[in-house]
């Protein structure tokens, strides 16, 4: 279902040959209203890709019409001409549906620094806007696959007064997962009634506790897009509360997906913090730890290291005393008041899904940061990935 | 020679049985005089061994009398009983001297978390101090090795009218390349007659551009320390200038022999940011490129990808265009102007030594950190170290 599980909106996945196996690289998703709202949450690195410069501009004028996105190539760093490819992109796709190239996201991801095979990607754009359909979701899906061993797709159904309308959305690669790969991209569709303001806001309050919570590498990506879509056709405005929930549940699943199938990753790992004095000091937390070499070598290693977990704690600015950290590790506290704890023996490190839980002692607030292990299969697949 | 260079210091390094293997682990730098101005720098983490809590307050007095260093255990993260095992180690070697425990600087390296062999390591105390002698300054850089394959010492020569005298130093380990190890700890000795607040000045200013500037991993240890004692004996008071640059030449060249000796690393890599606003622009983008995990994981495949330098130089907040940004690998400048540069395949990444250049183009200021590549070796060894 993914994208096209709400009403109003038309996918389609098609090879272009972009990628060198013959596997689909280029998708579209077109939002056919009679709304078309829009907002997007895009990279904060300063390196941004020329799709991400284009973008940008796009979002602003808060409405969409289509999405097109491309595997096989991010077109970043690529100067002025890779803009250019951008620009060309998007009218191309605003003429075969004889609309405005202004109102076309366009997104890429795959090798940095290398500028796109244009005739390829333009009979794309053709193909996939002539093929997009109600049932494309999933192609659409596979066709912005890297390195994803499978499709990420999620959607939820929402009741407002008794009506129905439908969250749905497709995600590829984390960013942080595969960056120079570059990228996590990303489309919610919807097809609730809402203004360009509610969709700004909606889409950066359900992202902020999801997508940009998973961090597994530390390294940002040049093109990281989220955009959310509403074509209106259900015909319900929401409740937004209520459509904030079922957005964030939508982008919370797709982040799971994202970590489960990230490159040379052994564990999905939660990093947990409570007892902070705030939220902003628990994600400081929080993402240290998920950044830390030794400690992700050791989940790698089932090493219940708790002293590594100290030690990255100790380089935030955090309201804490270090005499007062208690630290568990899959519900065992291996760590109390800053010395050795409970048993480190009884900490199972088998199971693929690990819990890290830092207790500052500081306050009631908490947040939690989803990442992975370093493992012997992430440098070897990141050593040798453009050679 | 090592810390035994100078006149006025005995030394020693003795086996107590801390380490399981039987190898040497205590050490002792005693300065005879007829000065002790001493003066120190330490880890930044919050999260602090207890030598470092203890050896804090002794370096604030400004006179040392001399330094226990022990391998075979951190002493970090061990709560009062940790602090008291400290405080214990300095009135024995105090008691063996028959001076002042609160003019004995201790440092600890090893696991973190773990309690030390007392009974042991204070019979390691009075065994190094009675046998300390002007021959023992490599035995005592033996003693305080961990992962380090080989003993890290230094020394130079200096005149000041006419009259010489000399700087020494040893070193182990940085704490950034072994991190749970914990520690880089560094004695650095000298006979130049100063007082405790040259002594500041002079190791402030050698380690802020050597010692401070090696990140391999990016996580800071809890038990760094990098002391100097002066003992006076050569009757000279130096130009500072001079010193200060003498000095450094010591702690550049312990430093460059830790990133030599880095565990698990196959490259040592300069990172050489040029053309920066200024020189707080110019360490953080080095350190920001230093600490990239796809970055070092394409340097340990030999891949020349400046497309990870420039998506790592695009997380900083320094002062550049991202248009204007040129990138050079050992000497080759395969990005200009954010885009593709020379040909990448002119770029020989075969020897151990690789230098990075990141031109920001927005000033002459200029500043290098060294760092060491992400292998597959670094995971093996930082993942299998505890269990």
């Amino acid at each position: 279902m993914s994208v096209t599980a709400p009403l109003g909106f038309r996918a389609a996945g098609v090879s272009a040959g972009l990628k060198p196996n013959g596997a689909r690289d280029v998708a579209a998703v077109i939002n056919d209203g009679p709304s078309r709202s829009a907002a997007a949450v895009f990279t904060r690195n300063r390196v941004k890709a020329a799709p991400v410069l284009w973008s940008e501009q796009v979002a602003e004028g808060g409405r969409v019409r289509a999405a097109i996105l491309n595997s096989g190539g991010a077109n970043a760093c690529t100067g002025p001409p890779g803009f250019q490819d951008t620009h060309t992109t998007a009218e191309r796709a605003g003429a075969a549906l004889d609309d405005s190239p202004g109102e076309v996201l366009v997104c890429s991801t795959g090798l940095i620094g290398e500028r796109l095979a244009m005739p390829e990607l333009l009979a794309g754009v053709d193909s996939a806007v002539a093929t997009a359909a109600r049932d494309g979701g999933l192609d659409a899906a596979d066709a912005i696959r890297t390195t994803d061993s499978v499709a990420k797709i999620a959607f939820r159904r929402g009741t407002a007064d008794g009506f129905g309308y439908t969250v749905g959305g497709m995600a590829k690669g984390a960013g942080m997962l595969a960056p120079s790969l570059a990228t996590m991209l990303s489309v919610v569709t919807t097809d609730a009634d809402l203004t360009p303001e509610q969709c700004d806001r909606v889409l950066r309050a359900a992202t902020h506790r999801t997508f940009e919570r998973v961090d597994s590498d530390g390294c940002l990506s040049t093109n990281d897009t989220v955009a959310l879509m509403a074509s209106g056709a259900s015909g319900v405005t929401p409740d937004e509360e209520e459509l904030t929930a079922l957005l964030t549940e939508v982008c919370a699943d797709l982040t799971r997906q994202l970590v489960a199938d990230a490159e040379g990753a052994s564990k999905s790992v939660a990093i947990e913090v409570v007892g902070a004095a705030n939220e902003d000091d628990a994600v400081t937390v929080a993402r240290t730890v998920a950044r830390n070499a030794l400690f992700k070598c050791a989940i790698y290693g089932q090493d219940p290291n708790w002293g590594r977990v100290l030690a990255a704690v100790g380089t935030t600015d955090a309201t804490f005393q270090p005499d007062e950290l208690n630290v568990a590790i899959n519900g065992v506290w291996v760590c109390r008041r800053g010395a050795v704890g409970d048993d480190r023996s009884k900490v199972d490190l088998g199971p693929r899904e690990v819990t890290v839980t830092v207790d500052l002692s500081a306050g009631s607030a908490a947040a939690t940061v989803w990442t992975t292990d370093l493992t012997v299969e992430y440098v070897h697949e990141n050593s040798a990935y453009s050679t």
